[in-house]
């Protein structure tokens, strides 16, 4: 199956966009329905993938519970034995692949494979939580710089060398991707280095998603709710001047 | 013209992705043909319009080069008188508009007037430079945070209380919006708080416009040439680890 072919096929690595399948870009919706084959991740399947045509081989390669970087790499071997069988093949990643994609390891692997590559941009879940809540990322004066960081390194655990004077910013946004278990280690640092506990948070759940929930809270609430919870749920956290903007009612009908 | 209705219009605020059409949502091109008036901006003109139905009303709201405050609040005015009127109204903002594209001044006019409205993120210019130069924004170990700041406060210049340990942290990739003028200044700063001159740098013009550039180089590099250049293109600066990713070939045909 993985016999090198004189001309490779093409890979778009897609970025799928935070779960609202409609918040999928139209560049992304015409690779799919061109694309011979698909491997998606758990998080970015659903009604994305109906845009894939029926011909098209579709094939789940999430790797949620496995270990790292096993599976990674037989990701992409997965991805450059297709491409090599000249097939026009589709990455789909949820999100925007760049930002906590892992786009890293399989631009790599293709690169080192001389297989014909682009990246698809995507709305980034970060963008779509402040929109449903009703708030920009940036402010002008009172939030003037925006970062998003992981609460979760290689090992799971928020990492070792944390840059406190950028997260402890008061006029900055802060997006926390995979930070709901290492959120109350994370705001123990963030007071002691001189944030509020009353910092405004917003925890974002299945963004876009028919289940949507927004919680609009502080810091040290959200962190304290979050050491006494049996289970918390996955979710975005996002910190900073503008998560206790009072926003448009998220269940707001259309006209 | 502005007299209030009983019944209110709805307002979405539309994010056009960072300037290649194709970049649009599927929402945003959806919101675009049921609108009956479009505010744009200059930046989000073009193709982008075309989603538009023949009878909806286009209205350049442009505010490049004229005095912001005055200019804003006529902006404001516009979008709630013709929401008022009873109207689908799409405010048609570049790139990601919760993203240095001054949505909190319209959301608080549209708060104060009691108008419904949503807010439909898009892919910010920062997603679509990295992934046009082949590089993700973030990467285990070695670029653990992503963050966008602007060169270009209120006053047109860099702002006077940057935080430098954010700024010129080697572990993070940085996105600089309007900061071709004021990039030497800032460049000064970083190498002050012990950034190296060698710092990879990526500077993108006219994203996704055939006419797109990609300049890699680095951060002391990038401030001479915009120090001695006589005129500076608009572009989006990346700096930090990845912004030196070798990437694929930009000209790369499409199979």
């Amino acid at each position: 199956m993985s016999s090198p072919e004189p001309s490779p096929g093409f890979v778009s690595l897609v970025s799928a966009g935070p779960g609202d399948p409609e918040l999928l870009t139209l560049k992304a919706a015409r690779r799919l329905a061109e694309a011979e084959v698909v491997l998606f991740d758990d998080l970015a399947s659903g009604p994305v993938l109906d845009h894939a045509a029926a011909r098209a081989e579709l094939i789940a390669v999430g790797k949620r519970a496995g270990r790292p970087s096993a599976r990674q790499d037989a990701v992409n071997r997965l991805i450059v034995d297709h491409a090599r069988q000249g097939r026009r093949v589709v990455r789909l990643k949820s999100g925007d692949s760049g930002i906590f994609g892992r786009l890293e390891e399989e631009l790599t692997a293709l690169v080192e494979a001389g297989i014909p590559f682009e990246i698809i941009p995507g709305v980034t879940s970060a963008s779509a939580a402040a929109a449903a809540a009703g708030m920009p990322l940036t402010r002008r004066l009172t939030a003037r710089r925006v970062q998003f960081v992981t609460g979760a390194d290689v090992t799971g655990h928020l990492p070792e060398d944390v840059n406190w004077a950028a997260l402890a910013d008061p006029h900055a946004t802060t997006a926390v991707f995979m930070g709901q278990r290492s959120f109350p280690k994370l705001v123990t640092g963030l007071l002691a280095h001189g944030m509020s506990p009353d910092t405004p948070a917003l925890f974002a759940e299945a963004i876009g998603h028919p289940q949507q929930r927004l919680v609009h809270t502080t810091i040290a609430e959200l962190a304290r709710a979050m050491e006494t919870a049996e289970v918390v749920q996955p979710g975005l956290i996002l910190y900073g001047p503008l998560a206790g903007h009072p926003g448009p009612d998220p269940a707001l009908p259309l006209p």
